[in-house]
């Protein structure tokens, strides 16, 4: 395998540069290929690097970057008044073709704006869209877009319908079953855009379009990619967050009622551990930006070493399935 | 108390007449000062009533209704098509003042034209919204809209808001949070008439009105109102349900993964089973409908007989309240 070149966004995150830097050691030792280049102010993270054991220097570089975007900042503050944030020189690296792939755990809104400005889209693609990997049922299901896109009309759901089949089969799902995000399943459910992208995905040549899922239908398991608008799958994904939150809190706070409740709370707890963290792929895989001529990675905000890992393995498979030229390819044959 | 008379459609939801008619008789026998109309098939709700023991005739009558409105119909199928359905006979009594509430477990989407036909929106309401409440991780809070209306204007939820609150202070909530759902908590987040209902709401008048809250912030238990439009609050009700649903299909494998996991599992599930009834309120409560000149609950169309009984409580609720007359009152102060 050639080796891989991912730029990191070393400033971005709730958590601070020092757990990227830990996370981005810990992914070079896991990874013989892997060559990182972490991003931001020189000093510090030469520091950072300084304090850790067993980096190897060889495949870890720094790119100084003077400025640092605010998880608060409005993106077009980003793009116009901070031309050497860390996050623009990381998408710089990646447009210049000094990187594969980007990722950073900083603002949300400010990584898609400035992504798409020096990255530019796909032909064909009006908005990139920001996807995840949902827990179901019966496995994972893609979910797009989860915020990028406020407003979206009918074209605009279509095109995340192509990227999303595209994303899901890249990472072995054979003929992935799209479905579009609705209030019900008959044919007059939904707002009109749902609908009217409903007709065109329909007519698409070679999409597994199985029509409309609902919200309990998702967690069934009842399609491999799910599209809607990014409101509504940021207040999907948030809500599911905070609901598997309040569930482990409530049986933390079940299991301390009493002392036969606090004996199957200690047998418990190691089970229950290992399912909430199953629940929170996006928090622990980071999500990733479809339709940009390059790989980025957004890592949850509030990740932690383990998080950011977990991003920069996602990075590496999209390098290695080259997603943006499977889909590429794709979106000539269906949109173009 | 005084008596209270309810209207029941007996004909309604995906269980049938006969879980109606027990969940009726159970409500009967549970509240002294309860009057029910079973409206439907006279012969069939005879014969039902026969096989239940103690039940107090002189308080449980049955009216006829001819037709029955299927869950799949549409709204105007059902509005036009069918004069004698026992849904709309069941409001019809409510409007003729034979009843107080009206109780039903039928076509969402039917239940909510008929009731806008039958009984009228309140003076000021354009279109009236479906409320539940939401467990929280400090309590409950009032959900809307959840589905009845696909498209809102920021004036919509703006009257969401107005209902929401109202409502919440009739189920005993002192100066209820009112919060806007967002996919974020910073002015310039949101789609148009998210944004523009936040200015309206910052200007009114003896509303406790908080700003924007997040899925997650939603389970958190940030406010005692959230308002949404009908899309994305019944996506969010679905997909809590479904990941409810799925969170507990999973405690239940892993309790059956190996002799220790199993003995935990005996321990907890009775626990777990508390959890996850207290997780579906708007399956076992019911949902209301603000904003029209009468009491309207639907109960969800898969609730058993407690379910059903759940929502005759919650009529019982409103009618001693006098929900409809509150908010009346209220509506003027803030709207006209």
């Amino acid at each position: 395998m050639s080796a891989q070149i991912i730029a990191i966004d070393a400033m971005g995150g709730d958590f601070g540069p020092r757990s990227i830097v830990q996370a981005s050691i810990a992914c070079l030792s896991a990874t013989p290929s892997l060559h990182l280049t972490l991003v931001g102010q020189p000093s510090l993270l030469e520091d950072l690097i300084a304090g850790q054991s067993a980096a190897d220097r060889s495949r870890l570089q720094v790119v100084a970057a003077s400025e640092v975007i605010g998880m608060d900042e409005r993106p077009s503050q980003a793009l116009r008044g901070k031309p050497d944030s860390s996050m623009r020189v990381a998408l710089e690296l990646l447009r210049d073709g000094k990187a594969q792939a980007c990722v950073s755990a900083g603002n949300t809104g400010a990584l898609m704006a400035l992504s798409r400005y020096v990255l530019k889209t796909l032909p064909g693609v009006d908005r990139p869209a920001m996807v995840a990997a949902i827990p179901t049922q019966t496995g994972y299901c893609q979910l797009l877009d989860l915020g990028a896109n406020v407003d979206c009309s009918a074209e605009h759901l279509y095109q995340f319908a192509v990227m999303g089949s595209v994303a899901a089969q890249a990472l072995g799902v054979y003929r992935p079953r799209v479905a579009l995000l609705n209030i019900g399943t008959e044919d007059i459910k939904g707002n009109q855009q749902v609908k009217l992208a409903a007709s065109l995905l329909q007519n698409a040549r070679g999409l597994n379009y199985i029509g409309f899922v609902e919200g309990d239908g998702l967690y069934r398991g009842e399609a491999d990619v799910v599209v809607c608008d990014g409101f509504v799958g940021n207040i999907l994904l948030k809500s599911s967050e905070g609901l598997a939150t309040m569930i482990g809190a409530r049986i933390q706070a079940l299991f301390r009622q009493g002392v036969f409740a606090r004996m199957a709370g200690a047998m418990a707890m190691p089970l229950l551990k290992r399912l909430q963290a199953d629940l929170a792929p996006a928090r622990h895989n980071g999500a990733s930006f479809l339709g940009l001529q390059g790989i980025v990675i957004k890592s949850h905000g509030s990740a932690g070493v383990q998080g950011f890992q977990s991003a920069i393995q996602r990075a590496l498979i999209e390098i290695q399935e080259d997603l943006p030229q499977r889909l590429h390819g794709r979106l000539e044959d269906l949109l173009l």
